[in-house]
C-alpha cells in the first residue's frame, strides 16, 4: 500500500479508536480523502516534488476549506466557500491532505474550547479539563496523533493556550506573514493563522509554506548583538497567581535556558498585564461585533440554538462600546507598547508560562467569564503589540503538560524558534560497564555530548555478569531478591544523543530503565536475554572495574 | 569531589588513554588545571554565574593562552604572550578551563595537519589517515572526547577540513565577529578564530561567548523570503573528483534537507571553485610572506631545523610576487564574488562536501603540495568572498566520517546553524507490540514526531511472548535456532525523540537492535529477561495482532 494511502487510513482508524466526536465539526469521508491520497501517490511516482507530501492536517472551522462549509463554530452562520483559504490551499499544493474542519469556541471568542454548539472538547488526556481554546479541536487533534498538524488561529492567544495544555507546539507568526483571507474574523485587525505540532520542526515546516511575502514591506532584521540568547523574565509577584506547582515548572524552564548558555534578565511585566487586561474589558472587543455583530443580533431576535449563549453575550455587549473610548485605548495601548518594547529592547525574546493554569470543565462552567479572562494574562498582549510568538511544551506538572511561550518583536519568528528548541529535554543514562570513565567506550558518550552527573549505585535488586562481547562488558540484570547494589554512573545526554546511541549499539546490549539507590530509576544499559547463557555471575565484586581489576 | 574537578580529572585520564602526544605543543600541568577547577567551583558555590563553568577547551597553537608559549607550530617563532588572546579571555571568564594549545600545520599553513615539527596529528579514529589542518591537534582533541570545545583558524580551511575528517562541528564565523587579536596571522586579511565541538548546540555555545560586536558596523540581515529553506547546490559535473562513496553520501545530504522540507536549487559553482584556485596559486599568498617571512628567510639561512619545509618553500615562494598582480588578482576576484553573490540571492545557503576526499598519510607524503591543493577545493573562497560557513557530519562512507558545509553572506551564522540542525539523523524503530498501528501506545510514536517506514518481518532468529504488563505487551527474544519471523513494523523517529520515548519507557521494556528479514539491523523494542518468567510463548501467531484477534 502506498505510504500515503496507509498513513490517511491509520489516521481514520486513530479518529474511531479515540472516540473524541467533539474534536470534529467536519470530518470529510474517508473515501474522499483516499482518492486525493492516491492522485498524490501518483503524482510522487512519476517524480514530481511535493515538499509535504502525505501530510495530514486539520482546519480550525472558521478557515475556508473548499467542499465544507465553513462554520466558526456557529450551525446557522454557515456558508460554502467557492475555494480554499489562501494558507489551505498552499498546504495542498504542497502535497499536505486536509481531513476536515475542528471545533472552536464559536466565533474564535474564547481561550476554554467549551463555548461551541458542538459540544466542550475535552483535553487530550485528562478528559475532566479543558482543551483550552479558541482552536480546541485543532489542539486535540494533533495531541492525539490523528494529524501531523493543524491549523489555528490566535487573536489573544486561542493558538497558544491549548497548546501549552495539551503539550504541543504552538506557532503564533507575526502579523501578515500568513494570509487571512478566507478566514471568518474574531478581531480582523489582531487575527493570525497559527500552525500546531507535536514538534517544533514539524510546526517550522508547515509554516514555512503558509506564510508568504506580507502585504507590509519586510523590516530588515535588526542584527543581535553577538553573544549568549539573552531572555528577558519578569519578577515572580508579576507572574500573578497560578496554579499550584506551575511556578516550579516555569522556573524549570528558566533553569533549562540557563543551563543551556542563554543569560537572564529581568523585566517589567506590567505594561504586557496591562495591555492583556484591555483586550476585553477595554473597547478593542467591538471589532468583534464589526466582524458578526450583525448576524449574532439577528439570530438572537430569532432565539438561534446555534448561538453559544457567552460567545453572544460578549458581542453583543461589544455593540455599545462609543467610538471616543476607542480613541482613547488606541493612545493608551500605544504608550504600553512603547514600553514594551523598551523593555525587550535588552532581550531576545520574552519567556512566560503561557497561562496561568488549567481549569476543570466544572470551573469554566461554574465561571464562564472569570476563568476565560484570567487564561489570557500572559497572551492576549501579543497581538495588541504586533509581537511573534513560539509556544512549546515544558516538561509538566500534576501529571499534566506544562506550556511556556517565547514572545520577541514582529518578523522574530525564527530567532524564537531557535530559543524554542534550547528546551528540548536532555535525558539521563545509567552506566555499569564499558561507557564508564576510563573505559573503553566512554568516549562514545562524550562524543554525544554527554556530561557526567554522579556516581551512585543501583537499588539492591541487580546482578551483574560478564559478557562474551567485544570488548568485554556486562550484562546488568533485573531479579528483584537476591540483587546487589551495583556500582553505576548516571550522564546526561542531549535527547538526539540518545538516538545515536542506539542506532551504534550492537547486540546483545539494550537500553531500558534501572532502578537506582535513591529509589529513582533512569534510562541504562541492560542485555538481551540470550546474552546471559554461560556468562560468569560477577555480582560479588560490586562494580565492573573492580572485576576488572581484581579478577 | 566537585564537578569541575572530576571532569578535569576524567580529561587528563582520557589524555592518558588515548596515547596521542601530536595533538598538543603545551600540555598544562594537571595540578594547574585542578588549582583553577577548585577555584572556579568555589565561585560557584558562592553563587556566581559562569555560564561556561566546567567545560573544558583547547586553543590552536597560534592563539595565545598566557603561560604558554605561542609557537605556531615552529618552536623556534615561540613568544610568551603578556596575556590572553581576547577570544581565550572571554572562555575564561565564562568559566571555561583552557588544557594547553594544540598542534597545527605551521604557520597555519596547510589542510593536511602533518607539516608540524611536532609530528603529523594521526586521524582520531584511523591512524593511517590524515586528521586534516590546520587545526589539526585542536579538531582530534575534541573528536577523541578529551575536551569539550577547541579554537581553531580558518583562512582556507583550516576550522572545517579537520572537522569533517574527524565527524565533528566546526563553525567558521563571519569575518570580524570573533577577534583575531592574539592569533599568530597566516593572512591577517582573511583568518578567523574557529570552534570545534561533537554537537552544534555546544559549538554555538561557545562561540556565543567568543563573539563580539565587530569592528564593522553591523549590517542589518536582510529577511528572508518566507517560505521552506532554499538550498544551493552545484551541479555534479562541477563538484570535480570526489572520493569513493562520496558523491552518493553528499547525495544523501541533499536528500536529508529535502527530506526536511527545505527546497533545492542548482547554481553555478565555477565563481566558487575558480577562486578557490586564486587562494595559493594567485598573490593572495603573498600575504603569508607579510605575515611571517622575515622570520622564515632568517630561519632559513640559519638551517633552522624547527622548520617545516613545504611550509617555508610556501612562504618564501610567496616573497617574490609583484604587487601588480595582486591589484589584478584583486580585481578579478570582485568579479568572482559578484557572480557568487548573484548566484546565492535565490539561496539561504549553499550546501557542498567539505572537502572532495580524505588522503591518507602516505598520499600526502608523496605529494604534499597537490594533495593539500586538492582538500581545499570548495572551503578556499569562503574567506575570499566573505562569507559564513557551518561544518557538519553528515553520515559516513567507507567507515569514516563524511561532512557538509553550509556557507552563506556574511552575518547569517546562525540561519546557516539552522539548516544544519537539519542534518541531524533520524533513527529507525522496529515496532512489534503496542505501538504497532492502531495499538494502545501507537499515539505515543506519533506524538514523537514518527512516521511509518514500512511492514516486514523480523528474521527468521526471534520468539515472541505475552508479557503480564499493563497494556499487554510482547516480549521479542534473540534465540537464533528455532526463532520465527515476526511481524514488524519500521519507523522513522526523530533522533530527539529516541530520548523522549527512552524516557519514558517502563520496565521490563527495552530498545535494543533487531534484525530484519531483509538482513539490515535497526533499533526496536526488546524486552528484559526477568520479563520471560511465565510469559506465555506466543511465537505460532507470527504477530502481536494476530495473537490478539484468536487467542
Amino acid at each position: 500500500m502506498s505510504t500515503t494511502l496507509s498513513r490517511v487510513r491509520a489516521a481514520y482508524a486513530r479518529v474511531a479508536a479515540v472516540d473524541r466526536p467533539e474534536i470534529w465539526i467536519d470530518l470529510r469521508p474517508q473515501d474522499e480523502v483516499e482518492r486525493e491520497a492516491r492522485a498524490l501517490d501518483a503524482r510522487l511516482s512519476e517524480g514530481e516534488h511535493l515538499p509535504l507530501a502525505g501530510r495530514l492536517f486539520a482546519a480550525k472551522g472558521n478557515i475556508d476549506v473548499a467542499g465544507l462549509p465553513t462554520t466558526a463554530g456557529c450551525p446557522s452562520y454557515a456558508y460554502d466557500p467557492e475555494s480554499d483559504a489562501p494558507v489551505v490551499a498552499r498546504l495542498r499544493a504542497a502535497g499536505a491532505l486536509v481531513l476536515g474542519t475542528t471545533n472552536l469556541d464559536q466565533f474564535a471568542t474564547g481561550l476554554v474550547g467549551t463555548r461551541s454548539p458542538h459540544g466542550a472538547v475535552r483535553h487530550a488526556y485528562d478528559p475532566a479539563r479543558i482543551s483550552g481554546g479558541s482552536s480546541s479541536g485543532s489542539a486535540v487533534a494533533v495531541a492525539l496523533g490523528i494529524v501531523d498538524f493543524a491549523l489555528g488561529t490566535d487573536t489573544a492567544g486561542s493558538g497558544r493556550v491549548p497548546a501549552a495544555f495539551n503539550g504541543i507546539v504552538g506557532l503564533k507568526p507575526t502579523r501578515g506573514l500568513v494570509p487571512t483571507a478566507g478566514v471568518v474574523p474574531a478581531c480582523a485587525s489582531l487575527d493570525c493563522v497559527t500552525v500546531f505540532a507535536r514538534t517544533l520542526p514539524e510546526a517550522e515546516r508547515a509554516l514555512a509554506h503558509m506564510a508568504s511575502p506580507p502585504d507590509r514591506d519586510l523590516p530588515p532584521l535588526p542584527q543581535r548583538a553577538p553573544g549568549p540568547w539573552r531572555v528577558a523574565v519578569p519578577a515572580r509577584e508579576q507572574l500573578g497567581e497560578l496554579d499550584e506547582g506551575w511556578a516550579q515548572a516555569y522556573e524549570a524552564a528558566v533553569d533549562q535556558l540557563v543551563a543551556a548558555g542563554a543569560s537572564v534578565r529581568e523585566i517589567d511585566l506590567s505594561p504586557f498585564t496591562d495591555a492583556a487586561a484591555m483586550l476585553y474589558q477595554g473597547a478593542f472587543v467591538a471589532e468583534r461585533y464589526t466582524a458578526v455583530g450583525s448576524f449574532v443580533d439577528k439570530a438572537l431576535a430569532a432565539d438561534d440554538p446555534s448561538l453559544d449563549p457567552t460567545v453572544a453575550g460578549i458581542i453583543t455587549r461589544a455593540r455599545d462600546i462609543p467610538a471616543h473610548q476607542l480613541f482613547a485605548d488606541t493612545d493608551r495601548l500605544a504608550t504600553l507598547r512603547t514600553r514594551a518594547l523598551a523593555e525587550l529592547a535588552d532581550a531576545d525574546a520574552l519567556l512566560l508560562p503561557t497561562a496561568p493554569g488549567h481549569p476543570t470543565l466544572a470551573e469554566v462552567a461554574a465561571d464562564p467569564l472569570g476563568t476565560n479572562a484570567r487564561l489570557g494574562r500572559f497572551t492576549n498582549s501579543t497581538n495588541l503589540f504586533d509581537l511573534a510568538a513560539v509556544a512549546v511544551p515544558a516538561g509538566g506538572t500534576n501529571g499534566l503538560p506544562f506550556g511556556v511561550m517565547l514572545i520577541g518583536p514582529a518578523f522574530t519568528d525564527e530567532r524564537l524558534a531557535r530559543i524554542a528548541a534550547l528546551l528540548q529535554p536532555e535525558t539521563r543514562l545509567a552506566v555499569v560497564g564499558a561507557h564508564l570513565t576510563g573505559q573503553p567506550l566512554n568516549p562514545q558518550l562524550l562524543s554525544l555530548g554527554a556530561r557526567l552527573d554522579r556516581t551512585t549505585t543501583t537499588a539492591p535488586v541487580y546482578r551483574l555478569h560478564a559478557l562474551a562481547t567485544d570488548p568485554p562488558k556486562p550484562g546488568l540484570v533485573h531479579v528483584g531478591e537476591g540483587g546487589a547494589q551495583i556500582e553505576t554512573e548516571v550522564w546526561h545526554l542531549p535527547a538526539e544523543g540518545v538516538g545515536r546511541l542506539l542506532t551504534a549499539l550492537p547486540r546483545p546490549m539494550t537500553l531500558g530503565k534501572v532502578h537506582l539507590a535513591d529509589g529513582t530509576s533512569v534510562p541504562g544499559f541492560l542485555c538481551e536475554p540470550g546474552a546471559l547463557t554461560d556468562a560468569e555471575d560477577i555480582t560479588r565484586y560490586g562494580s565492573w572495574r573492580s572485576y576488572l581489576n581484581e579478577r
